[in-house]
């Protein structure tokens, strides 16, 4: 099998995302979730650019990496200086990674507009910058900025930048369409030429804005390039980068490309969304492959299809990267798709009474698809099945903020009182915000009579507002994930009052942990 | 100028979208938006598959178009049975459209294992259906079916379905991909041979399984085809149709055919948007050409360089599709943007020292992106050029939630002290969260020194949580819209306490109220 190699941009280009913006704990964690994947480049941030960026690269030296190797970025030195006395090219080697990646200048527009300097002088910078690089003992890729452009207004200069990188020692020179705009044919084209041109190894950097990004990185592929540059969910600049997810798949299982540990494509769907939890953004249900909706069918006559023959109105097995198919409820599907997902007898009277309390209840502002635990409790309780193990009196909270920003407040402490049989318990709790005292508060009050639930901890905690027009007194969703150290499991709460949607979600979180241990009991009895 | 001809799939196959639901009142102002946008073929639902959108067909007959034609979607005849007797096609007649689009099944196989009935049957209910549509005075349109995957299995039964369908009387042969999973360069040669084969017009109707859909259109194009399929957002079955939006700008000003009206080109953006309204779906930022992000720069460089040549960074002017550009200021923009978008002196000594305090306010989780009037104000304070207007000496908060959920908690209330020279006045005021409670509070104390601040109105508010693995204890971001009826603006705060987060947003929400009215009051004096 031919070999591609990925290179994944996630925590520079796609942190140029709009909206985007990582911690440096997220970005040690989307670095792990790439690696794990099997991702053998990471391109990693430009440490002459903010501190974050630094931090990163110092914490990331204690990580142990199994397949990526991490990229430092960063530019080609400024016009007439020595490379030494470049402060960018000494950040780079200061990241202390193995490979580095520069960007240099390849359109003569661009060299003349936007640079200000000579021709000659912008092969100079892209020279020595290299020569100074390796010297020092780093591997070289090189992006061609503006390769596409630059190489329809001049061939000949946007070549001779290739030659002179590929002289220099650069091990990989990448065409990048900077600006997202041409066409497929014309990269395949271009990207062929090149590969003609010039004897060393050819990358493409596609960016989506006319919708090609992922077509473009294709058709370059099939012209010759062997490193495809990307991000992992399509984040980048304007329109993102290139989507290694829809990608992958496509490169190694239909073009047959080696890629990535075959062992590891069933694992891309669950990869995508941890990087995309770990970047706080929902993933786009439509994504090619991995989206939750990829493999969703709706249309009548698609889901009597996919039912007879699933190839019919699928063009690859959803479980080849991890993904599912799912039949939609609509308007149409009603009562026969909704007992099927619950698994309950679709003529049972009681699902039909399932179907409308969920209508009503995702009408409110709940949503299920995400909150499993809940959505159990709910059918549990409906169906009488479930004693609730303990009852919420009441719960106060109480809270203090300084008029100095420092980041917290002087504290908050809540008592919350719960009823089990004819016991009650008042627990107390303090917390650096109400919701935290009351999560503690909860926990005591609840652990009296259940001490198992003190093993319980929440790993998540998301709001959403759901009616953003009313302002502070709009309707929020809170969603909240806890632990026992085994299992994992996701509850939901709506309130126009943030503590009180946060409390249900904490409520459920403990019931579905104590009728966890109670199917549990009962399987062993 | 070579015609090209847009069929709009939005209230069909866009309906067909996850979590896509028209009201039949939704459909009609969708009808009269693609219309006045200028797409030339509407197509609208399938008047046998649901009581909604027969409902629809006769509603928009009392609607006046002006460019486009609507356009009723059903299926061939069933097998053995004469056109006249199938009801499928009576509905398709009863919807009284000028225009009928018709699919069948293009692929041997899935006339074998899905339809179930002999291929020689396959063709005649293609020939009887259209025939009889055509000896009912309607134009018809063939929907192809799997023509690529029949094509490729198959092909000389795949231009049999299209001869077939030709010399029945069909004015146009769609090719449909209809699982997304064709590549590039196949959907081109696959297009060619068939324009080579049949003489009736050809069309294409792409799927974005694969992440293709809109290069796999314009290849089509370049391929012969002279109709193209698509959903003006890109709704559609599993991952969604080709995107007319990211279609119609290339096709039109990059490759010169002509698709729409020139004038409506600018009305593209804000006929996205409406749709997207009508569809009651937030168009994805990262759309191409229309999205909020599409010319959004926020690195460094590209900021740069489009200050300086706006093509550098830009593949197209983002005025000939009523869209914007915008510069994000955030840790990744460097010294000079940042100057240029607050209007500072980039030489200047204090510029550098702002550029500094951001980014360590963004590595503490705030974003300024969309917070500009905090931005603002955080200049101000560091040019010593801003007198804080009050300030908040301590805010308290108490909060009762009930154990039965009914949607909210019992009520919170809050205090807020404020200072103003020698003066306090402490606030109070309730609301249905603490956070309502404490901007109402802090309005009320600070309106005693400036009553203009009783015109604020907080028109959004947005939680974000950090950390999310820090659960309860995580920090948040909370971003607050306000407005006096006039200007519209945003702050943020950040906190591990919501609460205070929110505060911290409300103050500067006010704080920037007071400083616009202080510097109308100057300009006036």
């Amino acid at each position: 099998m031919n070999r591609l190699y990925l290179f994944d941009s996630t925590l520079r280009d796609g942190a140029q995302g709009e909206s985007i913006s990582f911690s440096v704990r997220d970005k040690l964690n989307i670095l792990r979730l790439l690696d794990e994947l099997g991702i053998p480049y990471v391109e990693a941030g430009n440490p002459s650019s903010n501190p974050k960026d630094r931090e990163f690269f110092e914490k990331a030296e204690g990580i142990k990496l199994r397949n990526a190797k991490l990229v430092a970025f960063g530019a080609t030195r400024r016009p007439h200086i020595a490379p030494a006395d470049d402060p960018g090219l000494e950040a780079l080697l200061a990241a202390r990674t193995e490979v580095v990646c520069i960007f240099g200048k390849a359109s003569a527009f661009h060299v003349d507009q936007v640079l200000r300097t000579s021709r000659e002088e912008n092969l100079r910078m892209i020279e020595d910058s290299i020569r100074y690089l390796r010297a020092n003992g780093r591997e070289v890729f090189f992006d061609a900025e503006h390769y596409f452009d630059g190489y329809r207004e001049d061939p000949a200069y946007a070549v001779q930048v290739l030659r002179t990188a590929a002289r220099a020692g650069s091990s990989c020179l990448i065409l990048c369409d900077t600006n997202g705009g041409t066409m497929p044919q014309e990269i395949f084209e271009t990207v062929q030429a090149a590969c003609n041109a010039v004897a060393a190894p050819i990358g493409i950097h596609c960016h989506n804005d006319i919708g090609c990004a992922v077509a473009n990185s294709l058709m370059a592929v099939q012209a010759g390039a062997v490193q495809v540059q990307g991000t992992l969910l399509g984040f980048g600049e304007r329109c993102g980068n290139a989507n290694l997810s829809a990608l992958i798949p496509t490169l190694q299982i239909k073009m047959g490309y080696d890629c990535i540990p075959a062992e590891q494509m069933p694992h891309l769907t669950r990869c995508v969304r941890a990087v995309g939890e770990a970047a706080n953004i929902v993933p786009d249900n439509g994504m090619p492959y991995v989206g939750r909706s990829a493999f969703a069918h709706k249309g009548g006559m698609h889901i009597d299809g996919v039912r007879k023959v699933p190839a019919s109105f699928e063009h690859m097995d959803p479980a080849l990267v991890g993904n599912s198919r799912s039949l939609l409820i609509s308007e149409v599907s009603g009562r026969a798709a909704v007992s099927a997902m619950l698994h309950l007898d679709a003529s049972d009277s009681e699902t039909a009474e399932v179907v409308r309390i969920l209508k009503e209840q995702e009408h409110e502002g709940f949503q299920y698809e995400y909150a499993a635990a809940s959505l159990k409790l709910l059918v549990l309780r409906n169906q009488h099945k479930l004693t609730p193990f303990f009852e919420v009196i009441y719960s106060r909270t109480i809270g203090e903020q300084r008029g100095n920003w420092e980041g917290t407040g002087n504290g908050s402490s809540a008592v919350v009182k719960v009823k089990v049989g004819d016991s009650c318990e008042i627990g107390g709790g303090e917390g650096e915000g109400p919701v935290h005292a009351l999560d503690s508060a909860l926990r005591k009050a609840v652990g009296r009579f259940y001490p198992s639930i003190e093993d319980v901890r929440l790993i998540d905690y998301k709001v959403r507002v759901i009616d953003p027009q009313d302002a502070t007194a709009a309707k929020v969703r809170v969603l909240v994930e806890s632990t026992d150290g085994q299992e994992v499991w996701t509850t939901v709460g709506v309130s126009r009052d943030i503590i009180q949607a946060s409390l249900q979600a904490c409520v459920d979180a403990a019931e579905y942990k104590l009728w966890l241990e109670q199917k549990k009991t009962e399987g062993n009895a």
